[in-house]
């Protein structure tokens, strides 16, 4: 949970360990510079288990899907999957049919230099829509991303998958359960992107739990909903968004409905999801400031949601939390704007523990008060709309001049 | 309309005149400084006509709403005014009753200078929310806005309502209907904002056509939904968006149901209509480059305003549109995040004439051709998604620095 001075804060029971996506036992990593990129910084990356692993992913609701995803969707029907391909600088999308036999060709090549069946391998892009995989130099690279896949490679796995993000982005915890000890951990790459829902998150998950398939699949789609959705990376949106989890069974904790330790895991889970979401709003492009938008008081959750996104994903919302100057009205119109039902005479805004707002009428705040409040790196914004008790949260960044240069040019 | 090269055409029979919003018999404005803004730029406007008008409004359908939204709203049940009273550099919302009590003493001090009775009176407001107006100050400058009441005085009425916008925006048009000559103009602020939805536009339309007032708001209605909704100004969104049109009947041309009267009148209006979004969304706060998105076979005209609204609201298609760099993935995606039935295999997308997009896939368009499409100071893009016969369109501006740079300070 993120806590009112914007620290997150770990359940009871859990312990943060370093390892990244090869913190649980029976996992192996690497990256590689491939030259897909221009400026040859790390491209390629691998991650690899001992043997088949119960898998599960969360894909983008994105009708345009990208040439991995329809891939590694196929794969996954079975629920089991040794290894992960990834790369940044291409994202294989609008690329046809050609694109599904570049991501198949490279995928075989894993399979092959890693002694894993084909249909074992997953695969994941990231960067540039509609240029193909620049094969021949991946193909060449491989043996090198074979050869170093190691436990200690995690964080030159967790670089290779990087875009515009500025740091690598990983996240591990362990937990003791019946005496035994598990661990669950991850690499992602941010969306960069702040209006969050077009750019691309990718994130690997591995434990080293037993686990069904089905069950995997459905704690980790409940934790990337109560963690990536409410950052400004909006799971729907991108073409590319991909969460896989893969979990080995190498330490003996079966993890079964209804149990202790499938209560352990799930918490285990969603501080990994929790703790990479935020690394990723607050490596946003450009961001300099973070901003927790709590609704409640909503006629439902749903409702409380969908107004704490309209706040959250509001540019000038966004643009006021760059400047530091307090503009509550812009929180206001973002709140009558939303879909949620809202009295105007009777919402309140608070900006930290400070009543900006009380039935709908803007308050007599000291002005310099409210500037120094916004000229945190952690701003905390609620809402009460006194109409239920439905409650909702997103975290998001501001919109600086810095996200639009950085968008300006891209492709280039 | 807007054709393939970004110029408006009027309809055949319609005259382009100036004279904005007086250009039609029966009306006079003026604009003055009050002291609203700390600029001292002028800040408080007035259109007033002879004798009382039928007049209708089209209102933001934002929850929360402006004072002068709500005492307007209930003086136009009976569909008549004869003065509109507008001020920019505080938009009067969030004021509570203090606020509304405010604006109703505004109002009866204009009523009273100018020999109108007090329920003729609109207002509409626009600067910043949670603000007081200074009703001592702009009182005092009521007697000179009153006396600079003339017919010439229009552009400076239209500069007295701006906020951010860089210039004025005025239109007119003239036709002759059964040998007489009608006229309808109008003047309008723009929102500066460009991710539309959340900025404030005002608009005063005048006639001197003889119309009975519900006639008036469906047209007036029909003609905002498709103009000033299909720019980056979304009529659903600021707490204080209001469009006002009266008509005085001076013309003695009856605008009848059914009749060619009525045809040419509708003409008029959204032809004027269409031109104040064209200068609003032109003029939009950093804005360099003007893009017209349109969608074509998409199951219906629903789904094809939604999806063409997804474009253009896409801060990635924005930022690309100021960088003029070509990454038509964006575009892709904006379309695939869309509430549209989109079939990403049969999808086409054109970058001026140019196909950049064929069967879902990125075509080998050169990109220094893309570039210079890019390039131009307005940018075509069409969507065709061969699912049905639905079209809907949007015209919207880029997303610069310069944009950053006015929000993240407005309220200072």
């Amino acid at each position: 949970m993120l806590n009112a001075a914007g620290t997150l804060v770990l359940e009871k029971g859990l312990r943060r360990v370093t390892g990244g996506v090869t913190a649980a036992e029976g996992f192996r990593a690497s990256g590689v510079s491939a030259g897909i990129k221009r400026s040859r910084k790390p491209d390629l990356s691998l991650v690899v288990a001992d043997a088949p692993c119960a898998s599960a992913a969360v894909f983008t609701r994105n009708q345009v899907k990208a040439a991995p995803l329809l891939i590694s969707r196929d794969r996954l029907a079975k629920g089991r999957a040794q290894a992960v391909l990834l790369n940044s600088g291409c994202a294989n999308c609008m690329t046809g049919k050609p694109g599904l036999a570049d991501a198949k060709r490279l995928a075989r090549e894993a399979s092959r230099l890693l002694g894993v069946s084909e249909s074992m391998v997953l695969v994941a892009s990231t960067g540039i829509i509609g240029r193909r995989l620049p094969v021949g130099r991946m193909l060449r690279a491989m043996p090198k991303l074979a050869k170093l896949a190691k436990r200690a490679n995690h964080t030159a796995a967790a670089q290779a998958i990087l875009t515009t993000d500025l740091l690598p982005k990983e996240a591990a915890v362990e937990a003791r359960v019946n005496g035994l000890r598990c661990r669950l951990g991850g690499m992602a790459k941010g969306s960069g992107m702040i209006a969050p829902s077009m750019a691309t998150m990718l994130c690997v998950i591995t434990s080293d739990v037993d686990i069904e398939p089905a069950f995997l699949r459905e704690l980790l789609q409940g934790a990337s909903e109560r963690t990536f959705n409410r950052i400004s990376v909006d799971g729907d949106m991108s073409t590319n968004d991909t969460v896989y989890a893969l979990a080995s069974g190498a330490s003996g904790i079966k993890v079964r409905r209804g149990t202790r330790a499938a209560k352990i895991f799930a918490k285990m889970l969603e501080a990994v999801c929790e703790q990479l979401a935020y690394l990723i709003v607050k490596d946003g492009e450009g961001a300099a400031r973070l901003m927790r938008v709590d609704v409640v008081g909503a006629r439902n959750d749903q409702e409380a949601l969908a107004c704490a996104r309209q706040v959250a994903y509001s540019p000038l919302v966004k643009t006021m939390l760059a400047g530091g100057d307090p503009n509550v009205g812009r929180i206001a119109g973002a709140v009558g704007a939303s879909p949620a039902m809202v009295d105007p005479d009777r919402m309140e805004i608070f900006l930290g523990s400070h009543c900006a707002v009380r039935n709908g009428e803007a308050t007599r705040l000291n002005k310099s008060l409210m500037r120094q409040l916004l000229s945190h790196s952690f701003v905390s914004v609620r809402v009460d709309l006194h109409q239920g008790r439905g409650s909702g949260w997103m975290t998001t960044c501001d919109l600086t001049e810095k996200y639009v240069r950085i968008n300006a040019g891209y492709a280039t």
